[in-house]
Order: C-alpha cells, then structure tokens, then sequence
C-alpha cells in the first residue's frame, strides 16, 4: 500500500503505474525497512503482503520462491530494470541508494564515506536485527521458555544498544550514526527497535539518546507515509507472559 | 600474519609496509573472510590477532573499541586512505571489491550485476552467519544444554544450506551463486562453513554441490594463501559432546 502524494512521478512512473512491487509482512520490520527508502528517495511502489508460512499467500510458497529463493520478505521487484529482483533488507538499501540517491540525501559521494555508512548498515543486518530477532523467537515463539536463551539474546540486543548509544552521543555526531546527518545506516535500525518493548526494554527510559534518535526519524514525513499499515502488537513483556 | 609473493607491491606498499592491519582471530570465521578477500585482490595486509574478552590484547578493550566501537573482529585500516577504519565483515568485502577489484574479478561492473552480488553476500551476513554462529553457541558455549535452540540453529543451518544447494545446483549457475563466475558473494560464505563440523553437520556427505564449490574456493591459491594460521577447533559433535 503506497501512498504517494498525488502527482507525484519518477521515471514515468506514479502511484497509479508504480515503478516497484515490494513484498512484505504486516508485522516484519525488514519489509518497513524497505518502504522507509522507498519513500525517503520519492520512489513509488506497491506492497503484496504475504504470511509466514506455506499457505496460500504464504512466503514458504514455491511461487515466492520464484522471487526470493531464501522464502522471506522484504523482496522489491525493480519494474524499470526488467523486474530485476533484489531480496535482503540491506541489499534492497544498498541497490537503493546507489542506483536512485543521485544527490546523496541518504548516501554519501565518495567511496570512503560509503563504506562508514556501510559498516553501521551491516551491523544493523549482522548484529542488531538478528539480537533482537532471536530474543523475539524466544520471548514469543520458541517451543518452551528457556530463560537463558532469552537472557543471551536481550543482553546482547542492551549490548548493542550501548554501542550505539555511546556513538550517537559522541562529540560531534550531531545525533547521527556518521557523517553528522541522516544517512540510510541510521534508517536501518529503525524498525526493529519499535518492537524492543516486546522483549521488555523500554528506550526510552534506558536509552534516552536511541530513543530521541528513533523519535526524530519516525517524524520524518516520508517514514510516516511508508509505516501506514504497520501493525505492532500489544504489548507484552517476556518475563510477565512468557510465550503468546 | 600475511605472506606475500615477495615483490609483490601495490600503490608503493609491500610486505614489509603492508597497506593494510586486520584486526583478526586465530579461529573466528569473519577475520579470515577479509583476509581471503584482500589476498584475492592482491593486497598486503599484516594482521593482528586478538582474543576474546577484555583482558590485555582482547577484542573488548577501550583500546580496541577505539577501532571498533562494537568490540569484535574483524576491523580493516587501510593506511592508504588516512587510516580509514572499517567493520563488519560483510563492509569490508564491499570496500575491497569496490575501491581496488578495479577489474571486477570479484566484482561487477553494473549496479544491477553488484546488486544481485549483494544480495548474497547479504544473505551470507545476516543468515548464515548468525544462524550458524548461534548454533555454535548453543552446541559449545552456553551455560546449560538447550536441545531445543540447538535443534532450531542446527534446523536454521540446513535450511540456508538447502537454500544454497539449490542455487548452485540451477541450471546455467555453472556452479556459482551469481552471474555464473566466482565473485566475493561465494567466498563470504566459505569460512564458515569449514566450521560446520562442530554442529554435526557433514556437508561433504549431506550437501556434496555445495562441498564441491568449498573445494573450489579453498583450493585457490589466493585464499590458500590467506588461510594458513588459520585454527579449526578438533571435531565434536554437540549430540555427542555437550559443552566443551
């Protein structure tokens, strides 16, 4: 579900004919990911939402195998590109940048630059994302309640929480990952830390420059239009509720 | 510890003034990811090994965090380009390829080309490696016997090794994940792999096309190269072994 302010068009391309088809999950953060550069870079796009699962609809499907050989959303279809198909979140950032950022808003001009937005970008995909991921698996879904998984994986997703509090809180980094502005690296931390509540670690309270860090990017216009639709489920602290 | 071809320079570096530190470990896969790729490309590099923990040469010391603020290996300087710093095993590939593989032999040339690179090497960063690194944990490391987070990590690992078998194996691969040629995505996924043993996984016996591309990577002289010193831990399986 894109919604692009009416009028708008890139490449031919406009909300009626958008030019990329992204699959996603109501739910999943790496899917919003996608959506958030989309429409950062103003690019318009339409979104099938799938399920988990081998059900009709579902990723686990031999017809979304076809798109994404791994079975997981976010894939993005590049219709300009002869449907060039690109999965992984940070792969799908990357492709982004690089092919439709042409006056580096979310990306920088050189090289060396890049690859300082690249090292924070793959620690987000490496480090942050399967942390939080693995302590979602076990405060929610994991087949019976195993208190020390769960103590890993929150102490490593508090863990990496420091690290990036103590960059962002750094002489100079104006509140940014680096280069002192917004870049694509910060965007990418985004969405899963909206779920952080769900294994019972408030931000705001523990990690007040992350927190002010979230706030100012969800306030961006084009991160509010692409979250429309997001779903986030009550809350609900491991340590209370155990498994859903 | 890099060994060089003597005579061998680049950019005015040579053994003796290597262009580059890597910040490494004797066993952790993803130092030797980097070094595999600088000795593809022809760079001198000396290495310096680290241990875990904070204790005095350890990856968890203020000293160290001043390289990387994430305190783990690897972290590439490139003293060609002010002393430069990257980590993230998976950023630094892409720094590599795409300042020096100036011939794209790791590479490629268009964005479409490097984006379907990417995605694998994304899928490497976020997938394979932490899946397996936690089912590592699980097997050698942790507090307690888990058998059911060793079953979903070992389950994870086979999973992405299916989903690789089936890449390799599609008609006109000619036995790569991409573009039919050996380039950096293939060889993100190497090192780790020489490790599956210690999660009872026979990938010669269970996954033979994906045992026979390892073969391949690891006979190149380069990567050859680059491996010795290289610690692989004696096999043990966690059904058999427990923790270490």
């Amino acid at each position: 579900m894109a919604i692009s302010a009416p009028g708008i068009a890139f490449n031919g391309y406009s909300e009626e004919n958008p030019q990329f088809t992204l699959y996603s999950h109501h739910i999943g953060p790496n899917g919003w990911k996608a959506a958030q550069a989309l429409s950062e870079l103003g690019l318009t796009y339409r979104t099938i939402f799938l399920e988990f699962g081998n059900d009709q609809n579902g990723m686990k499907t031999s017809e979304f195998e076809r798109v994404n050989p791994n079975g997981r959303i976010p894939a993005l279809v590049d219709h300009s590109a002869n449907d060039l198909t690109i999965w992984e979140s940070g792969a799908i950032l990357l492709y982004l940048v690089k092919k439709y950022d042409t006056t580096y808003r979310l990306w920088a001009r050189t090289l060396e630059d890049q690859a300082l937005i690249e090292t924070w970008l793959l620690f987000q995909v490496s480090g942050q994302g399967p942390y939080l991921g693995q302590a979602m698996w076990f405060a929610h879904y994991h087949s019976e309640i195993v208190p020390s998984a769960q103590d890993r994986y929150v102490g490593e997703t508090r863990r990496v929480l420091r690290v990036l509090a103590k960059q962002l809180g750094r002489e100079g980094s104006k509140g940014w990952l680096v280069l002192g502005r917004f870049t694509v690296a910060d965007l990418s931390f985004l969405q899963w830390y909206l779920h952080a509540y769900r294994i019972g670690i408030n931000i705001q309270e523990e990690y007040p420059v992350v927190w002010e860090w979230l706030q100012r990017m969800q306030e961006r216009p084009a991160v509010a239009k692409a979250n429309v639709g997001s779903v986030f489920p009550k809350q609900e602290f491991y340590n209370d509720s155990g498994k859903e």
